[in-house]
C-alpha cells in the first residue's frame, strides 16, 4: 500500500474516531501525521511527554484553548469508537455511491480550507461527478431560515440562478427553505461545470432532511454532496455548527439571505467573518421576522448590503476572471515576493487581512492576536509598502499583494 | 429703534434679497454685520479693497468658493432686487398670521444651526405658537420619497408617532409622501411641546403643496412651519436643495425612510453627512424601487440600518435625557476644559469629529481640511486624551469631550 493510501485511510478512520474540530485531534495529525495519529488515537502507539508538549504548541498557536487536559482525557474520549472503525468499508461504501474521499494534497482538495488553520477538515466525503471543486473566488455560499418566506425564496431562486448563468458555484447547506431554493435555483441556472455544493452535517449516505431527496439527488447528479464525517453519521446539532465552517470557507462571500435574529445562517456569517471572508445580507421589510438576523448583521457591522447578483459578484472581485487559475498562482507568486524583509508581526497582519472585504483594526486586533497600536502601526507600514490599503477607515490586502 | 430692532430688520430685507447660501452676501454679513451689510448690497455704502479681503479670508476659511469674481457681480446679482425691499411689509405679514422673525443670537433660535457654519441661514420665518424650538438631540428628521409605497407610509407613521410619544419633535419638508406621513404620524403621537416641525422651501405664508394645506395648518397649530425664504418666495428647486440642510441640521439624526435611487432625500442624508449628523436608513425590499436609494445609502456607507423607534433614539444619544437642558450647559464647561493644551489641528480635529454617528479618516480629511496622515495622528493623540473614540475603525468625539 502506498503511503498516500495508508494517509488516506488512517484520516478516514480519524474521522469516524473524532468529531468535526476536535482540536486536540486535529493538533496530533499535525505534529505526528494521520497514521501515527490514528496509531496514538487507537493506544496501538503510547505517547511522550515530548509529544503533548508538541501539540501544546501547535494549540496555542492555532488558537486552541490555552490549557488543555492532556492526551489522556482525548484518549478516554475516542477508545468508545476504536470498535467501530472501518475505513475501509467505508471508502467503499464512497466507491459504490459512485463517490469518493478526498484529503488534504489531493489534487481534488479545495484549497481554500486550508484558511481555516487547524480547524481544516481532516478529510471529505464527496458524493457526485469526480470534477475540480471551485475555488473561493468562484463559489457563493446562499445560506438562510429553513421557513423562509416567498420574498426570501423569490430573491435566493434569483441569485442562485443568476450565479450560476456566470459561473459561479453555490454553495449551501442542502436543508429546507433557503438552502434548498438556493439549490434549485443553481441547478436551473448551471451552462457547465458544479452549479451547486451541498455540504451535508451528517453523511453523505443518507439525504437529509427527507423531503429533500430528489433535490439532493440532483445536486449529486449535477453537483456535489460532501461531508466531513464518514458515510452512516448523523447531523446532529454540534455537527451542523461545525459544518458552516466548511460552508463559509468554501466560498469567497457568505450571503445570507433571510434570517431570524437568532438563526444558524448567522453562525455561518460569523465564520465566514473570522477568517476574511466576505459576509453580505439582503435587506427586506422590517416587518419581517426573517429579515431580522440580515438588519442584525447589517447594524452590527461587516455584513456589505446586496440587492442583486452584480454585487455579489462585485464582492467576490471576481467579474470576467471565472476560471483564472493562472492568474491565481501568479499571484501568489507575486505575494511571496513582496513579503521579503517584512517582520514577523507585520507578516501576521499581512496574513490577517481580508482580501476582498475591509477589516476594522479592532477586528484585526483579534484575528491577529496583536495589540491595536501594534496593528496600527503595522497597517501604517503595509499601506507605505503598498500592500495594504484602507477605505472608510477600514483596511483590506492590496490586490497582488 | 433698538440695535436689536436695527439688525432683525436688516436680516429680513437680506434674506429677501439673496438667495439661501450665498456665500458672498453670508460672509458679507460675517465681515460688516447685516445693517452694514444691508447697505453695501442695496449700494448706499461703498465697498473698498480691505472689505473685498476680509470676504475672501471668511470664504476661504468656510470652505467657500476659492476664487470669486469680487462684490461687483454679487451687487449685480442683488440689484434687481433691491426696489422690492420692505422688510417691515414681511415683518407685519408675520405677525398678521401669528408667527415671527428670529435671528442669531435669538433666544429662540435653534443653537444647532451654528454648525452649518457660513451656511447658516440669515433668519427663519416661523409661523406657529412661539415656544423654544429644540435642540438637536430631541429632533429626528424622517425625510423620503414623495410617492411612498404603503410600506413606507406605515414605517413613517409608526416612526413618527413613537418619536412624538417620547417627546422628539419630528422635522421634516412639508412634501406628498414620506413627509406627510411623518407630521401626521407625530401630530398624533404628541404628547406635549412641539411634536413637528415643517421647514418649507417657499415662505411660510402659503401652504405647499396645496393638497397638504389641512395638514400644514394643522403643524402651525400643534408644531412650527419654519423657512429662511420671507413671505411670497416660491419654492424653487434650489430653494428645495438648500431647504434641505436645515431639516439636517436642526436634528441629531436623520432618517431616510424611502428613496429612490435619485431622490432629495438623499441629499438630505448628504447634508447631515457633511456636518457630522447621524444618518439612518431602513432597509425595505429588494424589489421596491422606492427602497433603492436606502440600500444605495446602506452600501456607500454612513448610513446605519434602523429597524425600530428604539434605535433611532439610541443613535440619538437621548436614551431618558430629553429636556435635560441643563446637562447639555454642564458638558459644554466640560468639554471647554477638556480643549486646554490642544494644538490648533487636533482642536480643529476634534471639532470635524461628530458626537453620535462615527466617521471614517477618510472623511475627516475633507471635514477637517486636513491630510490623511495628520488626521491619523491626531487622532492618535484624542484618543490618548480620552477625547476621541475608535468604533469598528471609525471614529467619534467621546461623551462629554
Amino acid at each position: 500500500m502506498s503511503v498516500q493510501d495508508k494517509e488516506r485511510i488512517a484520516r478516514a478512520a480519524l474521522a469516524r474516531l473524532m468529531e468535526p474540530q476536535d482540536s486536540v485531534g486535529l493538533a496530533l495529525v499535525h505534529v505526528a501525521g494521520a497514521v501515527d495519529a490514528l496509531g496514538v488515537a487507537t493506544g496501538e502507539l503510547g505517547t511522550s511527554a515530548a509529544l503533548e508538549q508538541e501539540i501544546s504548541t501547535v494549540l496555542s498557536d492555532g488558537g486552541g484553548p490555552a490549557t488543555w487536559a492532556g492526551l489522556k482525557d482525548s484518549l478516554k474520549r475516542w477508545a468508545p469508537r476504536v470498535a467501530d472503525l472501518a475505513p475501509d468499508r467505508d471508502l467503499e461504501t464512497m466507491r459504490r455511491l459512485g463517490g469518493r474521499l478526498i484529503v488534504p494534497g489531493d489534487d481534488l482538495w479545495p484549497e481554500q480550507l486550508s484558511d481555516l488553520g487547524l480547524q481544516e477538515p481532516l478529510c471529505l466525503w464527496w458524493r457526485g461527478h469526480e470534477q475540480k471543486l471551485p475555488s473561493a473566488r468562484h463559489a457563493i455560499a446562499l445560506v438562510g431560515s429553513r421557513d423562509s418566506t416567498s420574498y426570501g425564496a423569490s430573491v435566493t431562486g434569483d441569485f442562485a440562478y443568476g450565479l450560476a448563468q456566470r459561473g459561479f458555484s453555490v454553495v449551501s447547506g442542502g436543508a429546507y427553505g433557503i438552502d434548498a431554493h438556493a439549490h434549485r435555483g443553481a441547478l436551473n441556472g448551471g451552462v457547465a461545470g458544479l452549479p451547486t455544493i451541498a455540504v451535508m452535517a451528517g453523511g453523505v449516505d443518507r439525504f437529509y432532511p427527507s423531503g429533500n431527496e430528489d433535490l439532493l439527488r440532483a445536486v449529486c447528479t449535477q453537483g456535489a454532496v460532501i461531508s466531513e464525517v464518514p458515510p452512516g453519521s448523523a447531523p446532529t446539532r454540534y455537527r451542523f455548527l461545525q459544518r458552516n465552517r466548511l460552508i463559509a470557507a468554501l466560498a469567497s462571500v457568505t450571503v445570507v439571505v433571510e434570517a431570524r435574529w437568532r438563526s444558524g445562517a448567522l453562525n455561518t456569517a460569523h465564520h465566514a467573518e473570522t477568517i476574511g471572508r466576505a459576509v453580505a445580507t439582503v435587506p427586506g421589510s422590517i416587518h419581517s421576522a426573517n429579515s431580522a438576523g440580515c438588519h442584525r448583521l447589517l447594524r452590527d457591522g461587516g455584513a456589505v448590503c446586496v440587492t442583486d447578483v452584480g454585487e455579489i459578484v462585485e464582492l467576490a472581485g471576481a467579474i470576467g476572471e471565472v476560471g483564472s487559475g493562472d492568474k491565481e498562482s501568479g499571484e501568489k507568486v507575486q505575494r511571496s515576493a513582496a513579503h521579503d524583509g517584512l517582520s514577523l508581526e507585520d507578516l501576521i497582519l499581512l496574513d490577517a487581512l481580508p482580501l476582498r472585504s475591509t477589516s476594522s483594526v479592532e477586528k484585526l486586533t483579534v484575528v491577529a492576536g496583536l495589540s491595536p497600536d501594534a496593528v496600527r502601526a503595522g497597517l501604517g507600514r503595509l499601506g507605505l509598502l503598498g500592500l495594504a490599503v484602507s477605505e472608510r477607515g477600514a483596511w483590506k490586502r492590496q490586490k497582488n499583494a
